[in-house]
């Protein structure tokens, strides 16, 4: 528990979200600070991805990660222990993140000295996608355990990310996961949808992630505001 | 599409849920009709236990499903395929099923001619365990690729549940699920939690998941009122 800040929060249901998450937005943009808001189900690594992150960015990107959980401290603590600041967000219970739960956990960090804030979403693939939570890019992760049909069954999240990231290829050999169906529902859905491979377990396809997330941070710093 | 009935449901947020979830209960009681509500994560193999479960209860048991999902029908008529009764709810973004909901789908069969309905809940392991759906029964299932740490991140969903299935262990041989961990913390929250492990896709274990269900069935037959 050392280093990890944690925070209670808890919505507030008289706030007008879309405005909250514009102001995020703009906040973040002033101190050149990329938000990303990472998605996916319950264990399809959003954790695991982040640490490989921290390895991928190191000595290039400034970063913070703001970790968002029904419960426990663990992602927080597994950040932190490299190195790199978290704050953890408890939400009691609540299924999703929305804008003022991101100030919040915006409000607890040296964002001025960051170039990059990687928001954990609580894992759940309905609820938060219905949410602005005021970030600039907005990212899932399906594992392949999950299986090839979740884009009919869960279309919203599909519809409103920049990238998928198809994690534990390493299950490809068991699995009867069809990544060429898969493809071809998540495109239908979104057709500006970037997709990309990897493994966070064996790092196979990490490079690309990687190489993604240092352009989009190049070109967030680049942009006339 | 043939065969697959789908429902439209709507939240209905003036309703006691509680009190509806109890009406159902006692309906169901009145028809010795058990109704058991499955949960879990988004691709966890809902509906590949219950394709298990078909063949396993063939000709002892008369059951019929009702399936949930946000968007399409492809579950139902998974279902319908193997000639057992199914209904689709379409929730419409909706992330959970309330007492309101099933009600509509038990309305829909003739739920008189049989001993089990099991409703297949929305792929969620946050808001489902706050809504009571009338089930006699909650089951849920963990599948060995989300990890086993969920317990500690989704305490309630583990917290209300009579048994908890972990599927996919054929995966185990992958993987760094710690089984003994898992269900060190899987009891704390919940010690009079039953734990199977299957596999829906070899078939190991489904015996002992069949002869847990043939025995709820009886039991609950054969309740006093």
């Amino acid at each position: 528990m050392e280093n990890v800040r944690l925070i209670e929060v808890k919505e507030d249901i008289l706030s007008d979200n879309i405005k909250l998450a514009g102001e995020v937005r703009e906040r973040l943009r002033g101190t050149q600070t990329m938000l990303l808001n990472l998605m996916s189900s319950p264990g399809s690594g959003k954790t695991s991805l982040i640490l490989q992150t921290v390895e991928g960015l190191a000595g290039k990107v400034r970063f913070g990660v703001i970790e968002a959980d029904i419960d426990s401290t663990v992602d927080a603590e597994k950040v932190t222990a490299r190195g790199i600041p978290a704050i953890q967000l408890r939400t009691g219970g609540f299924c999703h993140l929305d804008a003022t739960m991101v100030t919040q956990g915006i409000d607890a960090m040296d964002v001025s000295e960051l170039d990059l804030v990687i928001i954990e979403n609580v894992g759940n693939l309905v609820c938060p996608a219905e949410f602005d939570t005021g970030a600039h890019k907005n990212i899932m992760i399906l594992s392949v355990p999950e299986g090839d049909d979740k884009p009919l069954k869960y279309p919203l999240m599909f519809s409103i990310c920049d990238l998928l990231l198809i994690n534990k290829i390493d299950y490809l050999s068991l699995s009867d996961f069809d990544m060429s169906a898969l493809r071809e529902r998540a495109l239908a859905l979104n057709p500006r949808l970037t997709i990309l491979e990897v493994s966070c377990k064996t790092g196979a396809g990490i490079e690309g992630w990687i190489d993604w997330l240092n352009g989009e941070v190049e070109t967030f710093k680049n942009m006339e505001e």
